[in-house]
């Protein structure tokens, strides 16, 4: 018993180290989102501890609503793998995602979402609106506050820079 | 003062008019989708009565989540105004959109949207959930039932022959 306890707390351990990693590099994209002068906005996703699909927001870029960095990578994701559902996979991004994103990311079936700071704006999972809690199939296990401070000083100084 | 109402009267009659034949051309791209074996669903984007993008759903076709026939009228139409807002436009589809596709609705500040049918498991404008009446930004106008057995029709015979 003691050793699947110990087994059981270094598996979350590790979870938790790669869920770290995996924000950081939601992180890197945000910055780079910043750079082009885009809501700094990033996010990851992965399947277990592989990597699949990074991305950045560039709705101004792009002149495109959909092109917020979630939407992203479920779309590349999908790409690769030949197919929209994702059940499998964990979803990282800076910022609570929109109504918008949260609807995709419920439609591709995404296992688990995890998000930096609260978006008190447009949130919809939790903040503005709690989407994931009505019946629209399926129910990601949703993680919140992760890095949560570099995810929203990063966005502080975004706006504070543009006015 | 007769003049005037009379003016009025003449407004919305082309109104309706011009809201049936846009429904009807998406009715033609939900036919399309069907012959790709895609779930029937067309969407038009309009500006006054000029058509800009017309789309059919192809998530299967594509492997992408978000290439339903509203989001892909929206990513049209931004790419070729150069900016994705689209406040002065009215988005026409044939079934009630799910919330990905009112997410990027309501963020796109789309003016005015009419639909076909109701969907009962997924609609984000009034069946499942109603996404525009949060204070996430536009208001649309929202108009339901333009013809609406047509749309039904077409996608209850795609799923008897699924069967």
């Amino acid at each position: 018993m003691m050793q699947n306890k110990e087994k059981c707390q270094d598996g979350m351990k590790n979870q938790q180290e790669f869920d770290l990693a995996a924000m950081q590099m939601a992180l890197v994209e945000a910055r780079a989102a910043a750079n082009e002068g885009e809501t700094p906005i990033g996010a990851v996703l992965a399947c277990g501890e592989q990597v699949i699909a990074t991305a950045h927001n560039q709705k101004e870029l792009l002149n495109d609503v959909s092109a917020h960095a979630e939407i992203k990578v479920l779309r590349d994701a999908g790409k690769q793998r030949g197919d929209w559902r994702l059940s499998d996979c964990t979803l990282y991004v800076t910022l609570e995602p929109c109504p918008m994103c949260t609807g995709a990311i419920l439609a591709a079936r995404v296992g688990r979402v995890v998000y930096g700071a609260k978006n008190p704006v447009a949130g919809a999972m939790g903040s503005v609106i709690d989407l994931p809690r009505y019946p629209l199939g399926s129910k990601p296990v949703v993680i919140s506050g992760v890095m949560e401070d570099a995810c929203r000083e990063l966005l502080q100084d975004f706006f504070r820079n543009c006015r």
